[in-house]
């Protein structure tokens, strides 16, 4: 049986665990909030007092962590779980964070003799619950084929994006896009409803025109036109504003390392800066449609 | 049977009149180019040699031209053919014109018992060859009705997006969010590639997850992703990028016509201006990614 | 003795009329508020109840409007002045307005044999009331000297800025970079701070390096470090953050009509555009700083 | 008498050694391109085959570099020379890096003994040459008093900013009011142009107006207008375009480290890019200005 070790019980990490004990693995957790682990332990994980403890019988690790700083602290140094692990084991970092730390983390677990993919989510909150996520995985595909039948008790889609680094690529350039689109929908409704156009009729017209895309179809901003969007529970997340501004600035960071110009992901980043300065990161990302009203 | 004068025989507008020609109808034609009257009067229309002669016994007047200050001049002032047609005949702007110059000449056509529809198209040449336009109009329900059955030979979608003014409307929003969209997918495969990923992959990926949107999945501005998109073809348009900066110069227009806000939208005006400065003017729109590479 | 005809009396058109009096002019007043023309006439001027009646014995006609719509209404068609004044008198604009209607009322003037010169100013109500505006001129060199005399008595420098419509093209264009300006140095103090740097080290390093700027120097948004600076008096303006965003405005229409780019310009106008929507629009421009602490 | 160590002998080290050469220093020199240590020999410096070998007799230590990550690597670890010096050296970093890294440095420094500052330059290869160069100080107040006498050496204005960090955040906030400024000005003259403005003109008339800034003043992107600009020499540097990329890549760093929203900033950091990557890297910033010609 495959034991697991699960570093990081935040909003997503806590459910990711339910689904994994679920699935019958034995499932070792640590965070820094005590806390997160009782409430895991009790429905039946392994709690553990630090890290080094919760990885001594790994099979496999995974981490779901904040920031590239975090997830460094916990798998170097002393206090890492890279000298305690046992050999060969595989290693899933389920967070978001800069390619450059990915990349650094591969080379050293390679070093290490540690077999390792990077593989963060999209899916939310709702995702990790209902095991729905998708994961875009980075690494070889030995290491990807290791991995999936564990991501799969996660998720509902699993894909390979390509070598070491790709899965936090994949997420960064998609999530890139989509902060884009979302403003661009809540620019357009914002100035239909000026010029008079009811919102309904120009969603049926741009739904079903060249002006289609999932922030509009599956996640309106506007209330009343997609059933399950947050715009209808008053931008009840989902997908926080917060998260998406760090999302963005994964993507700057991603563009300023190999010199790429991103200048309206570069000024969708400002405006959802500007949004979340004005108190509104806890609200789902879909509400900057309220910064144009 | 129904008399159509039609002004304005360009790109679009000589399509536009062929498809009318062969659904029937008798068709006066008039442009400020004489040679672009010889060409339809080969197939079939009827030659004047002022707008006031084209309209004479028009039931219809369609007009399909650059700019506001041309529908303006072929409708008002003494050579203007308001000036000239008979009463109660149903007048059809096709054009892609400022919101308020519309406006305008809807209250005109009313004070002169004319029954007028702004019906500006997506499609572009192909669509107008294939006669598979779509027609956003603006009017009343009734000036819709009676306009409908001429609009079906030419386009393939008529939909009525509200009151006088929001044909227009729709189009401009639809478009401010298609620029953004296709600059956005521009700019995250642009990165993509520089990070590393196959650009294939991240379609895969991208097309199904949120980032999804028509500007990737039936355009893509990589080539080798959509089959029929212009990148396929070197960027042959297609919808012309100084035509999208046209549109998106409309939209900033209609915001600052009603004090709406669009950064974004600004934005990639001001990204197609510098391209289109750059001679690239008759490119594709797609073309823009050559500015990410 | 000179007749003047003053057309527009809000807070600009107030006191320039103030200075016109006191300087000796008859002057004759006419605005579609009639509190405006009384609260005049009881400092000298003589009150008039059209347009037409207000240039009836004029030698000079002075505008002083919001729009270039307002102006166009004052001076076409059949209430318009342009129908009603002597022979060859001197027309100067004031207002600040787009130049193509700019230009269009040189081209119609001449065609009048009136003399014409566009004069829109700087310095705002505080150098209109103490007669310290600047004059931006354009027009020809003999129209540019006749008016100087009479600018002379509402401003303190008068400058030629070359041909019909050149007054107005510097004053955009000076406007561009102050808005733009003004928002860099808002950016560089906010972060300066958030960074742990005084303001006043900042001002003193930066106001003799390279960042230096008017905005800065002379009109610093950060309180304390520029004493006459609206900032000190809680950003009462001063110069209204409303018509910062309109001049942003005429730089955008400008850059339209001869396929500029203006891509920080552009993103201005949007900031603007958020900060007057969000309700500050009567607040000094320099306010704009609350948005980024 | 002071032994100085200089690490990093590029373009702005080279002179800056020459010039503590020739006020009587002893100063031993390293680089990894031994030419730049072979050149510095021929003068008079000390030439060292290591940093370790550099710093051994050191009183001073000096370093400019590139990036963050080359000062870490210079000062850290095995062969870093923080673990190499004697004790209670002073420690002057000029290097334009982040601010993280400064103040992580500064904190190691003050573990190890050493006093330090931060000390980036603005005046660029002209000023090192001229000994003209700005030091902007980050530091306490006893250790900018040590450094100043051998900064004076170097440069003409040693401004102290404030705390550990402080000289970076000034400098990263000055060039991005800097960076966003000049693309002000060649907007505004470019427009100006297109609108039939004579440059000349118009300068005279902006930079006495409220449009002045030291980017038109002292550094005119317009040829003939400011002496010794780098415009009248096509755009030789001065200051290279991607030296201005770098400040403001390195603005972006320093606001998402505290949140800060610079929209305008984040817009001319991707129009250097765009610049940047068309092959401009190596032209003056200035030069800028003719993305909108």
């Amino acid at each position: 049986m495959t034991n697991i070790a699960f570093i990081g019980l935040g909003h997503m990490g806590h459910p990711m665990v339910c689904n994994l004990l679920k699935a019958g693995f034995k499932v070792s957790v640590f965070d820094v909030t005590s806390s997160a682990i009782q409430s895991l332990v009790a429905v039946g994980a392994i709690g553990a007092s630090s890290v080094k403890e919760a990885v001594k019988e790994a099979d496999v690790v995974i981490t779901m962590l904040q920031t590239g700083q975090q997830v460094k602290s916990v798998c170097l140094g002393e206090t890492g779980f890279f000298a305690h692990v046992k050999p060969n084991i595989l290693y899933i970092d389920s967070s978001s964070i800069e390619i450059t730390t990915t990349r650094e983390l591969h080379a050293l677990a390679e070093k290490n003799k540690m077999a390792m993919i990077d593989a963060p989510v999209s899916g939310g909150v709702l995702g990790a619950e209902a095991a729905t996520l998708t994961f875009m995985v980075g690494g070889t595909l030995e290491n990807f084929a290791q991995g999936k039948p564990i991501l799969e008790k996660m998720g509902k889609k699993i894909v390979h994006a390509g070598v070491a680094g790709s899965g936090q690529a994949a997420k960064i350039c998609n999530n890139l896009i989509l902060g884009i689109s979302m403003i661009a929908v809540s620019e357009g409704f914002a100035l239909g409803k000026k010029l008079g156009l009811d919102p309904k009729k120009f969603f049926d017209i741009s739904s079903n025109s060249s002006g289609q895309c999932w922030s509009m179809t599956s996640y309106c901003p506007v209330p009343g036109l997609v059933e399950k969007a947050p715009s209808n529970q008053e931008f009840k997340p989902g997908f926080m504003a917060k998260m998406m501004l760090k999302d963005l600035r994964l993507g700057q960071l991603a563009a300023e390392s190999v010199g790429a110009a991103i200048p309206l992901g570069a000024e969708a980043a400002e405006l959802y800066n500007l949004f979340v300065n004005q108190g509104n990161g806890e609200m789902d990302f879909s509400g900057i449609i309220k910064m144009f009203f």
